[in-house]
């Protein structure tokens, strides 16, 4: 029987011409992070499941993982995200280095799931994590993202970042509305899907976790909340202190208000100095931005596509303040935030910003009419290969007419053709035409470079 | 307990230096392919692990493959190389698409090997193929493991190309020696490790597979053989032929003729074509080149480093003419070669061919004494971005000395300070100071970029 010509379900084959796509992406996200001093890392594909264990939400390690015994009898997995290596390694020489350590990688990474629009089970993610920065690691990495986005072409009519801080969601949970541990948990898994959900059923669902009608009020009353005015007032209000508290003041009066300043008062400031960097029109205040992922203890959030066909996220990420205590490390805060390739080349061709990358751009085709004339053409190719210019040489005796039928399948920019007795050299766009001597090919290589 | 700061064993974790260093072996490698007008492509980091039954040599699947049973119960490895794969997916498509096909690509890959010098279970690999190409394949692709070797500085002094060809091997061991298939096979394993044996060991060992002393002079004397000019006075005198032979006809006169045609005349052709192109001094014949892996059947090589404390093969390959026949399509022949990024790294640093990427090439540090300035200072390092600019931003308010005093650490090019009232300027290499109003920033990162 003959073998499957398909590959194996959930990865994909990367023809040419997704591959060039892939490569654009990543040169881009490469790019711009070493606009802002970024610097590259990559880690295993595999780790010990242990790590995993230690860091990672539950699904993914029970449904999601690609886990094995090695031949050495160790329990490895895939790696399904980046976060725990990056933490492993950062671990590793923290106390060495200089603060703060700024660090981006594109891994490929693998999840059992189903495989749905924007989800596959292998897929590259773009991360970028700043470490030890305090408080401008989120608004360097907000700052950032935007960066990534607009390289694209995308602009705010495409994308917005839609913005939560943990502190904020706890305060509001436990402090307002006094839950306990295990509802408190519920009602976060209830957030994250509010936007998938019918509004009764929402309801519905709130008051299964609450114990008293005031409570579900509260929390109603906070995942309604759409900017950062409003949510001012909703703190206001419910703490009964309308009038006396100014959250932007420096130094809190009191417990109660440093217990506030601590927990409202860093999305206030974040969101003070994204206006300062000229970002405001990019970022919103949502509410039900939780992220799912145990590790996050800060600043949260997700850029989210505005097309209303495509209304999903492409990236998301947040600030922690402990990724290295599981190695016994001392804490070193950090903010980090993914970015798959699927969701954002779904959103790229949503918005139809995605060039095209059928055709691979060569710069030049180089035939022969004659055997006798081969060492030239092979020298000339030689030599424009070594200008850096993209030459692909048709080997054997060529028809001119097929060479000219040829240009159309690839994007060149120029056909040299040798016959017995010269080179004619053929620049497409302007259709001129030059001839030279068989062995002027430091010259024809010039002067083709020249014409780019 | 705390978990293990260090990777999984085999695989390894590349901090930015030895990152920095990765991404630019790749990157010349892609520079390299593309000129040659060769196409991007990757596949699944997981295949079936029948296709690698189907076609990799058996030591790779028994020995060292990464291999489990994934959720839905399929059978499935990391890839332990990428021929099967490549393979595959020119099943799919080249009924449809022009030839030849130039395919190139970068994957990670895994192999259950003892980590040692030269190895390590998790590597990357540069693949080029040229499928469709007739006898000009091997050409091309020598020529271009050359140019990618060149492109890191590498010379002739540092490395050569050794070649063989599966049907003059045959040819001899079959048609000269007149061995069985299970002999022929054990034969082909012996001169594989000729090179790192006792001369005495080995030829012992010649006999043990020999059942005539005829036989074992024959062969001791192939292998012995050192140029071509020798392969074909070899070849001659065996065959009582000595002056009727001309390897160059171009039109044998017998079948006799005609077998010595196909099994020598296209190792002469192809030495010729090489010399043609320059490259003779880059190449030479090696009768103990046969390549482990099942799938040649023509011209095989490797690149071999000339330095003597690391006298390893950096990379190999060879012609094929059935790879598709598992997926039960016509055969198309192909000729290709891998490079491993590891005995590569080696060779380099040997050769003392490595840059230095300890330090990362940044080129801007901004920073500002007074936080009044933040704002300016942020406005400064957005417009160097914008012109692509590496450039760092050193948050909250610093001192002069210590931020002169960090420009070690990296390599910048510009420092930017601000105070409450201006903007200094210091291009590092010059030690020239410029000074600028605080709202400047556009002016300022064109000048700055002016300078690069």
């Amino acid at each position: 029987m003959a073998l499957s010509k398909s590959p194996y379900r959930g990865p994909r084959d990367f023809f040419p011409k997704e591959m060039r796509l892939r490569n654009y992406i990543f040169q881009k996200m490469a790019q711009v992070s070493e606009t802002f001093a970024y610097e590259p890392y990559d880690g295993p594909l595999l780790e010990e499941v242990e790590l995993y264990l230690a860091k990672s939400g539950e699904e993914l390690i029970t449904d999601q993982i690609y886990s094995f015994i090695d031949r050495g009898d160790r329990k490895v997995a895939i790696r399904p995200e980046m976060t725990p290596t990056v933490a492993r390694m950062v671990a590793q020489i923290h106390r060495e280095v200089a603060k703060p350590l700024r660090w981006y990688a594109i891994p490929n990474l693998m999840r059992y799931e189903k495989p749905q629009k924007g989800r596959l089970r292998e897929f590259w993610q773009y991360n970028a994590d700043i470490f030890g920065a305090a408080e401008y690691g989120e608004v360097e990495i907000i700052q950032l993202a935007v960066s990534i986005m607009k390289s694209f072409g995308a602009t705010q009519d495409h994308f917005e970042i839609l913005l939560n801080d943990r502190r904020l969601v706890d305060f509001v949970f436990v402090k307002l509305i006094s839950l306990e541990s295990e509802a408190n948990k519920k009602l976060y898994k209830l957030v994250d899907r509010k936007n998938k959900m019918d509004p009764a059923k929402f309801s519905a669902e709130v008051r299964l976790i609450t114990t008293e009608e005031r409570q579900a009020q509260i929390f109603e009353e906070y995942v309604s909340i759409t900017t950062v005015k409003e949510l001012e007032g909703f703190v206001k209000k419910h703490l009964n202190l309308a009038e006396k508290i100014d959250f932007l003041l420096d130094e809190p009066a009191s417990a109660h208000h440093e217990a506030i300043s601590l927990s409202i008062k860093p999305l206030f400031d974040l969101f003070k100095r994204l206006e300062h960097l000229g970002l405001s029109s990019f970022v919103k205040f949502d509410p039900s931005i939780v992220r799912g992922l145990d590790y996050y203890t800060g600043v949260v959030f997700e850029i989210f596509d505005k097309h209303p066909e495509n209304r999903r996220a492409i990236a998301g990420g947040g600030a922690y303040a402990n990724l290295l205590q599981i190695f016994n490390e001392l804490p070193l805060g950090g903010v980090g935030f993914g970015m798959g390739e699927v969701p954002l080349k779904d959103f790229l061709e949503a918005h139809k910003l995605m060039p095209d990358f059928t055709k691979p751009d060569f710069d030049v085709l180089v035939a022969y009419t004659h055997l006798s004339s081969e060492p030239s053409g092979f020298q000339i190719a030689d030599a424009l290969r070594s200008l850096g210019l993209k030459t692909e040489v048709i080997f054997g005796e060529s028809k001119p007419k097929k060479v000219y039928g040829q240009t159309e399948k690839k994007n060149y920019h120029t056909v040299i053709l040798l016959n017995e007795n010269e080179v004619q050299v053929k620049h497409l766009k302007s259709q001129v035409s030059t001839s030279y001597q068989l062995n002027e090919a430091f010259k024809i290589a010039h002067e083709v470079k020249g014409q780019l």
